[in-house]
């Protein structure tokens, strides 16, 4: 029976090695569906969790979209239970199982991330490889290097951990210099999660390699003050941070332009962050308004006290005096910022503040900002 | 209620924090013993299953010893189901519940490490921070990079990944040159897993900062040449490989001694690999016996088809000759690798081959080979 090639990162083959670590779970059918099993005989009810429900898709109406949603598996023999989705768009999938109220990981698909401190098994599908392949390794392509880096931050009196991409062909014994991009995380995430939650590294490979961005070094930090790294790889958690993400920042930019190959001048650095660290990206710009040339709020926190502060509206205006090439609003039409970022929007309307904005489908999701990174990065540089 | 210090890679000030993603389960009692806690109302069997019990600790008696066991848990009220440890001596711990028959991770702890496509929880257990220190990260050391690196493998005929340490104080712009210990996994593993299962990022930088070894660089390679990375990671998986570990392994030392600052004499070049890597280790330094100047094999699967075959004796002779500094095999004693390498130690004792050998407790696992990695690097460089 011929099937849609169904890409799970790596290739069919993989069934002659016992090792191989393949995915066996879920199972794409002919007409673009995919099915999921479980065996569980005993359990009394089984339900499948996540984003693979039309009600989630990315342009489900305004009205009926989810973030997530569940339905009843039905018992077939066995004690096995299955369900069948309607047809996919290419896209990366998140969804867990719960048997009898207790949330459980798919035991026949080991590839599982982490969010906050909650692990969701993934997939993801392509019609043909290349319809979604931002989110796939391709072997074809040079690949970049991806090192967790710390750094001494003396405002937040610790050493902090980084996730560092440096692009093919930065090497130890080049001398070309580079353009650096910021890249913050949301409050429920941390420096991996870019890299692994949103598949940034692949997306930033295929998008260097097919020209569509520039070659460029992409700095993932970790907006968390209060602890110094991912958990497992850190042993600092303070009751209090000692500083806010703003006021520690510039520890991270002066260790990059320090120990990096880079071009220091502003149109040679762009800064971006979804959710806390759209915040974060909102707050640091408008405190070093002639830092960035390159600007975006992803469902970006931008929540402000008082729009009548004139140190708001002073900062507001040396940010607009200082005119960056790029700055991006994006946000989902559902995302439950959506007002926040309205009310902002106008303030910079009645400014007069030069600004681009992207409404999409959807809400506060990482389906979302995995799209806006790519529209983001091919204006920058 | 005084507790003891129970050490779970960060500290317990984080209830403070809703989205700390710190472990709460399982918890540590008074008495050195720890209790896991599993939430089940509808099950009807609920089982602790992993290597906390006192029958796989590392110093069971040879008889009664086991890699892991599982065990009943007990239903209190609410559906609650319990079960405490025997007192734990400290160190890095791994389970899972099995409900219904059906395997589950603890929804209570979000700590998880992969090993071929099976995730387990771990916690670390210390009596006092420092007990088991080399497993957790400690502020107050400098930290090395951890990097994934792509390289070209002509004779693989394909990039391939591995995972890079470099020492703190290695930097892009220092000077110095570094000896290399290349670090080889078993057949169940990726190049990620000696950082992350093994931790051994952490073991480096505490030895190196301690002056328990020498500051190096450790190169930790993929060993299925039927793929490019780890799961998830790649996108090649073969049905055969190219070429071998031992016929391909030139590619990474060329590299490693092309892009980094290290020193390329055989008494700065270190190799050990466990399991199947043990196996690559052997096979690789029986192929170029004057490249490496400290060899280790963690329960290394030595196989030899026939020790009369005059090839292998002329490899193990030219070995000997060439005096590596040293050559350490270690294995434990339920380990069923451990008749092949008591043949192989024959066949070496027979020779004149001068090597070093340590038994050790227990069998074919992580708890040893987390321990057979600090005692062979302080003896390097």
């Amino acid at each position: 029976m011929k099937r849609l090639l169904f890409i799970i990162l790596v290739s069919l083959s993989a069934a002659f090695y016992a090792n191989a670590q393949i995915q066996r779970n879920p199972v794409a059918n002919d007409d673009g569906t995919v099915t999921f099993t479980l065996k569980a005989p005993k359990a009394v009810t089984v339900k499948l969790s996540g984003n693979v429900f039309p009600q989630c898709f990315y342009n489900a109406p305004k009205e009926v979209w989810k973030e997530t949603d569940q339905v009843d598996m039905v018992e077939g023999e066995n004690g096995v239970w299955t369900y069948t989705t309607a047809q996919l768009d290419p896209d990366m999938y998140l969804y867990h199982f719960i048997v009898d109220g207790t949330r459980m990981p798919d035991p026949l698909n080991f590839q599982q991330v982490r969010d906050t401190d909650e692990w969701q098994n993934y997939f993801i599908f392509s019609k043909e490889k290349g319809d979604f392949g931002d989110q796939i390794s391709n072997a074809t392509l040079p690949h970049g290097t991806v090192s967790h880096v710390w750094y001494d931050s003396k405002l937040a009196g610790m050493a902090r951990r980084m996730t560092v991409y440096t692009p093919a062909g930065y090497s130890a014994t080049g001398s070309a210099r580079y353009p650096v991009f910021y890249l913050l995380h949301g409050s429920g995430n941390d420096e991996d999660t870019w890299a692994e939650q949103a598949r940034a590294i692949q997306t930033f490979d295929r998008m260097i390699a097919a020209g569509e961005c520039k070659p460029m070094i992409v700095v993932m930090t970790n907006g968390h003050l209060y602890r110094d790294a991912a958990p497992g790889a850190g042993s600092i958690l303070l009751d209090k941070p000692v500083c806010e993400m703003e006021d520690c920042f510039l520890d991270v930019v002066n260790y990059v332009e320090k120990n990096y190959r880079v071009r220091k001048d502003r149109n040679s650095r762009a800064i971006a962050g979804l959710s806390m660290g759209g915040g974060h990206t909102f707050r640091i710009t408008l405190k070093y308004p002639d830092m960035f040339g390159y600007i975006g709020l992803f469902s970006a926190s931008t929540r402000v006290k008082d729009f009548n502060d004139p140190e708001f509206r002073n900062s507001v205006k040396r940010l607009s005096d200082a005119k960056p090439n790029l700055y991006l609003i994006q946000i989902g039409e559902n995302d439950f910022l959506y007002d926040i970022n309205r009310d902002y929007r106008e303030y910079l309307d009645s400014a007069g503040f030069d600004y681009s904005y992207k409404e999409t489908h959807g809400g506060h999701v990482w389906r979302n900002w995995r799209h806006y990174l790519p529209e983001f990065c091919q204006k920058l540089f």
